[in-house]
């Protein structure tokens, strides 16, 4: 019997697995994770830390008994320490200390990432905390629920930094959100990181863009937080927030290529240049199916992905990752924002002539109860008139998120900002209009759009 | 200057003049509308008898100075009662009586469609409603709003009569509905239909399917509906909603052909066999995307296309439009429920080799509030693996009609179920999962459709 092994319990790596074992069941499936917890969705943390998800053990996408019922060995608190692909075989520590020598015929790396360390002071004082794996979750936790904190200071205003100013707000915290950035969440257009501070604003959150913070000491029960410009602020609980990097000492052990922001280097079918050994998910390189050059996307949606491709390849099968979009979405109170594609300055990097504009209008026919604003940001290239990307911001409840998903799916197919308006989208006055604000946008953005003489003749 | 001349003041005549005067300005367009009530929401009616929409005037979808400011010469309570071809005019009717013939260079007729009168004896009894047009909204308004009527029947089980139960209910009217056919909402399969008749019954609406109606009678102050099999309810409100036919009576008096239910037959121009006239809207035949032959769907969202299609040709433009897939969906109570492409009865009867999967998941993380079950119907064809059609039904709130234009534009572009899996939707744990539910329908689809060995071969 062949046998494939794993290394990596989340989104990659179970998805790997499992579609291995779906593709062809002859193979022996072992999944290699480090800690006690396969599968858990680490985009979760926030709605546990928060209260909104009463019960950490809800977070598992699948219980141990799911997943060993698909005929995976489950080799738990176990960690992989170096691959010797000349003899084709892991080398792992159990709990216990125990080494071991695990054979494989293929390979698959889902190492994920880890907190990038930002040059701050004071990382190791207690009371701050780096969020990102469950136990760290448990310890933040057990700060919230045990000393009863009245304040957190949270450094890094990403997806993660804004889900947690939330969660933390909700517990009842005074919190303060540092961002050394000009506006939050660098993934969109400003235009609408400022609609999103607003938001934080109303909701109590003291934010603080373009400040960097430089250290944080603990002083008199309380932890200091100091910025390079030399604010100052006192919290019962410091976050961390500040994004991730892949973690790829397991893949370099053997060789295998590394590229942007030193990820592993893989291939359309998530193989690597070493022989038998695949890797998917936030460990790996991604390409971007918009742009000819490799990006580093560190998203749960993308590892399912690749580690599905990883897997059917890894036992025989004939797979290939189609790309991403760099499609994301995050409620920050009761808004969402979301977005898909490339920005204009993305776009311009990237040989386009991008043009965006803003349309505003409402989620649904403003006679029917309930309507709100939605801004749809459109980016289109002036030549080709092809939809480089969207961004949308919105209330919860106006189905945002599934509007940049049809966004996502005209990406997908190199549509024309043109060609959206025939989409035979639905309607009824209480969910949309006769022309989806997808397409309205679209159509203002062709209207508009301004075409110089240079660019006609180009076209 | 040339002159388009447009008959109609609805969806499709004014999308007809409003594209006419953005693609060309230089054209004057002058828009014939048989009632006082230019580019009213027909599809909000209900929202207005309900009372979820207090004020008439706000189902405008633009008001007369909004049309006016665009240029658009507006010709209110003018019928148009025959089109002279051969000297390019239309004969019109004023409301003071006098005729008048109007010249035009270019023609669209967006006529519409009427209620269509089904075989019951009683229909022009005081107090029977056959709800289209904005006059027949206030008589009915005027009805419930001077007599105060405790109970109401409804004939016809289709999306009007669904939304007018669930208006007259919120009313606090006691309502019986008709169903001839064995389902209501004909339109989705029997498995949903059935889940929207419980909603129905919890909201205490007596449903009665299997049922048609024979007779309406006046009698001691109250209707009495009678039906074919002897039934009978007594009710102070009776609307008849069986459907729709084309209104062709002015394109048939200047020989434009005829087709599919009568309606007017349309090139992918939108022009039709009588030279310099267009037609657009409920009154013709319209493209399906997915099948060869023409139908008869009368959509706003259709109506909406064609008619900026033929607006666009009548000016010199060259637009084409680009099929119908049927897309539809309906708020009942608390649920929605939609469908875009072919069921598989229809696939069948197109040639294809059809096969449908319900899959039941969440509409989004279920260890954050507020999850409810989706249930997503895919339709594939088991030779070419192409997606062929899908059906949503799920709460309110659930994105059900933006993941429903996800389908939408997968079918649009004739993508295979399998390849769903490659889109890079969003995901947050409040609204989503990594991978969608219309992706994990598909994956349960791809992962389970039966595959014969005749089909495996021509394949």
């Amino acid at each position: 019997m062949k046998r494939l092994v794993v290394v990596g319990g989340s989104d990659a790596g179970i998805s790997a697995a499992l579609r291995a074992r779906e593709v062809d069941p002859s193979w022996q499936v072992s999944l290699v994770v480090a800690d006690a917890f396969p599968n858990y969705s680490i985009c979760g943390l926030p709605f546990f830390l928060s209260g909104e998800t009463p019960r950490w053990e809800s977070l598992a996408h699948r219980t141990r008994g799911d997943i060993e019922s698909r005929g995976i060995e489950l080799l738990l608190d176990t960690v992989a320490e170096q691959v010797e692909p000349a003899e084709h075989r892991v080398r792992v520590r159990l709990a216990s200390g125990i080494e071991q020598a695990i054979a494989y015929d293929r390979l698959v790396l889902g190492t994920g990432a880890m907190p990038a360390v930002p040059p701050i002071r004071g990382l190791d004082t207690p009371g701050v905390y780096l969020l990102h794996t469950m136990a760290e979750s448990f310890a933040i936790h057990q700060h919230l629920t045990m000393r009863s904190p009245k304040s957190a200071v949270i450094v890094g205003g990403g997806y993660i930094g804004l889900e947690m100013a939330d969660a933390l707000r909700l517990r009842g915290l005074a919190v303060t959100l540092f961002e050394a950035a000009p506006t939050v969440l660098q993934t969109i257009d400003v235009e609408l990181g400022r609609l999103l501070e607003d938001e934080l604003q109303r909701h109590d959150i003291d934010v603080r863009t373009s400040t960097a913070v430089e250290s944080i000491q603990a002083g008199a029960g309380r932890l200091v937080v100091r910025s390079v410009a030399g604010e100052r602020v006192e919290a019962d609980l410091v976050l961390v927030v500040t994004g991730v990097r892949p973690q790829t000492d397991l893949g370099r052990s053997c060789g295998v290529s590394t590229g942007v922001r030193g990820a592993l280097r893989v291939g359309r079918r998530m193989e690597t240049n070493v022989s038998d050994v695949f890797a998917a998910g936030d460990c790996v390189e991604t390409r971007h199916r918009l742009v000819g050059e490799p990006t580093y996307m560190p998203l749960g949606t993308t590892a399912h992905k690749q580690g599905r491709v990883a897997g059917e390849n890894a036992v025989g099968g004939c797979a290939e990752f189609h790309g991403s979009l760099g499609t994301q979405v995050v409620k920050v109170f009761d808004l969402i924002v979301g977005r898909t594609g490339l920005r204009e300055d993305e776009a311009t990097s990237n040989g386009f002539s991008p043009w965006t504009l803003e349309t505003v209008t409402w989620d649904h026919k403003v006679y029917y109860p309930g309507a709100s604003q939605l801004r749809v940001r459109v980016t289109g290239d002036r030549r080709s008139r092809r939809l480089l990307g969207a961004q949308l911001l919105g209330k919860y409840g106006a189905e945002v998120s599934k509007r940049l998903d049809v966004f996502a799916t005209v990406l997908f197919h190199g549509m024309t900002v043109d060609d959206v308006a025939h989409l035979d989208l639905s309607y009824t006055p209480p969910l949309g209009s006769p022309w989806d604000p997808v397409q309205m946008a679209c159509m203002e953005w062709a209207l508009h759009v301004p075409t110089s003489q240079e660019e006609r003749e180009s076209a």
